[in-house]
């Protein structure tokens, strides 16, 4: 199981290189939940997203050697980023597998980054297949965007450091897809504050977790249709639900509708960007706000990817949600 | 003119109380632009704007009997909000005299905060006067939205945190309007780093600064007609003038389509909300990039009171912007 002794280690090779991003508070979100929120605004990180702390920490413990034969990832946006910038950082070649719908920012981003993209379609093709067969032919080492420890521990170090800027917390509200935000984050918090009570939160489609959780053992669910374009996991990774399954207190969900909403929020009222999947646990918090009355409530604001366009078509209500 | 140490008493004021707002950097924005950016996040300040800062000293400033008799403001919008929730912050009464063509997001934030808001029709009416007489009838106490020595150190707090936490900078450029920002920002900036050069930035259509400093006195224009709401000012105060003639290296102009690209860069690439004039900087830097080549810039990011519907329909081109 992930230890915290591998966060502490990421948090070193990152330093410096991944921003400390800020803590921010928002007086009116807090009169209007009855509660204390603290949001660790990691879409103000590097390429936008919390997956760069992930990427960054899995290239760097990669051999000299290793990084010599170029790196491979499969991802629906941001962990494609991070791998991309990760790469280009260490001087090595970065080939990503990416959904032929993912949003046309993150692509081209991607492949500003340098990176080859390679597309397949979402529906019909195996990532998986494709990213394993690209690493036989290349001898380049896979990087799985988050059923991987050194993902998992790059990733914890974004609730290191919201505990150690903002304090203790009653609870850690963390958005969830293949959960190695999640355990990433559960490992840093339980380690620093034993009694916290972490929660994952997914969109409420797309909540296998939430299944895996309650029956015991990974569900796999189809490609779920939400416009949480980071959080369309068909199911859990393996080592990231070893730590979900023994310290995470619950999965809460958001619908689409509460996604949009906190989306608006953030932009009127905190003048910050979220990509869908990056307001789902803002979501998640305001539609289960009872729970939470009168606590300390750290909630993660994990991207900001996101056009104008598409932003504007959510905000319209152009593009479906329901 | 205004003192060093006056800063540094406001400072001392708004220590806990204002947020000490992050220095953001874009590598993408340094690469486009060929120098190094340090931005200072004044959108993320409490109520959206650098405003805060200086109506909360001025209201620090104030005797016990003083605020007991209430406070009186008008603004086109951020000075009335600062207005509104120092005067809350402190227990005291506020009445403010805004636009009535004022964005609704700040005459509703503005209400939201506990004042008592009076609307006029800024084509028409003389504003001033009519704070005026209000004072007389009340009492109550004026507080300019930038002539006021006690706003314009205030806001010279903003340049005193960016370069305590940016380090040295060869140039630093502050959206103008009325100049209380603008010459509070040139002493901090000047006492700290005496080889600095300090530049405004005021909208191409309202560049009153710029003709007054050409001319060596204050030149006073018509309501100018940009989408920079938060610069429509028709002349520069007298106390900012002073600070602006003696150490003011330039004031730079942004045309409002710069504006426009500048918001939507800090959108999809920073994640981050600005309002026009809270863009106006940077995009005056980005239209006289040449300038400022191979440098270390800092810039102001002023205010992000923007609601999404205006918001969008500026980027639909659906506002005249010309």
């Amino acid at each position: 199981m992930l230890q915290f002794s591998e966060i502490e280690a990421a948090a070193a090779r990152l330093e410096g290189i991944a921003l400390r991003t800020p803590v921010v508070t928002s007086r009116t979100l807090d009169e209007m939940l009855g509660m204390q929120v603290l949001m660790k605004a990691e879409n103000l990180q590097r390429m936008g997203a919390f997956k760069f702390r992930g990427g960054y920490n899995s290239v760097a413990v990669l051999s000299e050697a290793e990084r010599e034969r170029g790196v491979v990832a499969f991802s629906s946006g941001n962990h494609a980023q991070a791998v991309a910038l990760a790469a280009r950082l260490h001087g090595c070649r970065a080939t990503i597998v990416m959904p032929h719908d993912a949003p046309a920012l993150k692509l081209a981003a991607t492949r500003g980054y340098g990176a080859e993209v390679i597309v397949y379609d979402r529906y019909t093709e195996d990532r998986a297949a494709i990213a394993q067969r690209l690493t036989e032919e290349r001898g380049a080492a896979l990087i799985p965007p988050f059923d991987h420890l050194p993902v998992m521990a790059g990733q914890g170090t974004a609730a290191l450091e919201l505990i150690e800027d903002a304090g203790p917390l009653d609870a850690l509200i963390v958005c969830a897809g293949g959960g190695g935000f999640l355990s990433g984050c559960t490992v840093a918090a339980k380690h620093l504050l034993p009694g916290i009570q972490v929660f994952g939160a997914e969109p409420e489609r797309g909540n296998d977790m939430q299944l895996s959780l309650a029956r015991g053992e990974i569900v796999t669910i189809d490609v779920p249709r939400t416009i949480c374009d980071g959080q369309q996991t068909q199911a859990v990774g393996r080592h990231p639900f070893e730590v979900i399954q023994a310290h995470v207190a619950g999965v809460l969900t958001a619908g689409d509708p509460a996604v949009v909403d906190a989306m608006r929020f953030a932009f009127e009222r905190m003048k910050l960007v979220l990509e869908p999947s990056g307001a789902c646990a803002l979501a998640a918090l305001m539609q289960n706000r009872e729970r939470f009355a009168g606590q300390r409530v750290g909630v993660t604001l994990s991207g900001g990817n996101i056009g104008i366009d598409r932003f504007v078509a959510l905000m319209n209500g152009d593009e479906p949600v329901d």
